[in-house]
């Protein structure tokens, strides 16, 4: 399936609740917030070393890893949230799949960073609750959004790669089975 | 697969940092919270109704989806947190699949809920920072925490479901297909 990214980031600020007002107050305390971004990542890859699960896919590459999710945390402040943006999400959840990433990986990541994230906002910008307020509803809405397309890349990848998979076991050619796939439907 | 709930709830907890103090602070927060849950399940329906990707699922039947929703989500608050905890999570992941939703509409769901979540949580203990950080962190922990264990029962089903698929149009009976893939492995 080829993917429509404006038709897909429409609909993901949709269902994420990002409006044009928390997109707005994004960028206007995207600044108070990237430069914790470091300690939010250090704490998250403590917190995956501390899992046997998450543990066992940290080892000898925490260096890269922890890098590429610092890049990708600052992206989620400072890109538009446009088609390319969505564009950029969507490949992500695809590299979760080729990796072996099991599915729930990252909507426990997505908790953990946004537990981090709290802590930062609140020690922010508890001074004033009604930005407190808008700042977590912000964050929440844009990661959500990264999620929900994140998401659908990984279902469709994964969802490819079984195909992939019965064809092996069966022996079947990708032709043959379009063919009757055509003839069934 | 047959899930090991135990497993699955202890592992939950981990990724999505829900800690024994956090749990401990849901529960006592929980009577703060519950009564507003009314309101946040008839507003994220309402933001529901606005999107014509998920309008169309509303159609005839929003007074039993309100109702199911707004037991789920007092669940949330007031269940003990445990294997029953996390089969009954996990048994919605699979419906989610019967009912043809597509994958993304669980993060976009969780994310309304939370953005509404965060407005009751500062309106009610604002005047207490540190009670009201706790608060935001135990419930991002306890949404993502069923969020994780929904998303694998999803995973699998979805994954069940596209093996039927497979069979149905290849015309391969189940046991030449797990014959087979016995001896691909």
């Amino acid at each position: 399936m080829s993917q429509n990214f404006n038709e897909l980031i429409t609909y993901g600020k949709a269902f994420s609740g990002l409006t044009p007002e928390l997109e707005v107050c994004l960028k206007n305390f995207a600044p108070t917030i990237t430069p914790h971004l470091k300690r939010v990542t250090d704490s998250f890859y403590e917190q995956l070393a501390t899992i046997p699960v998450t543990e066992k896919y940290l080892a000898g590459r925490i260096g890269h890893l922890k890098a590429a999710h610092l890049r990708w945390m600052n992206d989620l402040f400072t890109l538009n949230v446009d088609a390319q943006f969505a564009e950029g999400m969507y490949k992500v959840g695809g590299i979760h799949v080729k990796v072996n990433l099991p599915v729930e990986f990252m909507a426990g990541a997505m908790t953990l960073i946004n537990t981090e994230l709290i802590k930062v906002v609140v020690e922010t910008m508890s001074n004033d609750i009604d930005k407190c307020t808008k700042a977590l509803q912000a964050i929440n809405a844009v990661t959500g959004l990264a999620w929900m397309v994140m998401q659908q890349s990984y279902q469709e990848a994964s969802i490819a790669e079984e195909l992939e998979k019965f064809l092996k076991i069966s022996g079947m050619s990708r032709t043959l089975f379009t063919n009757l796939a055509k003839a069934y439907n």
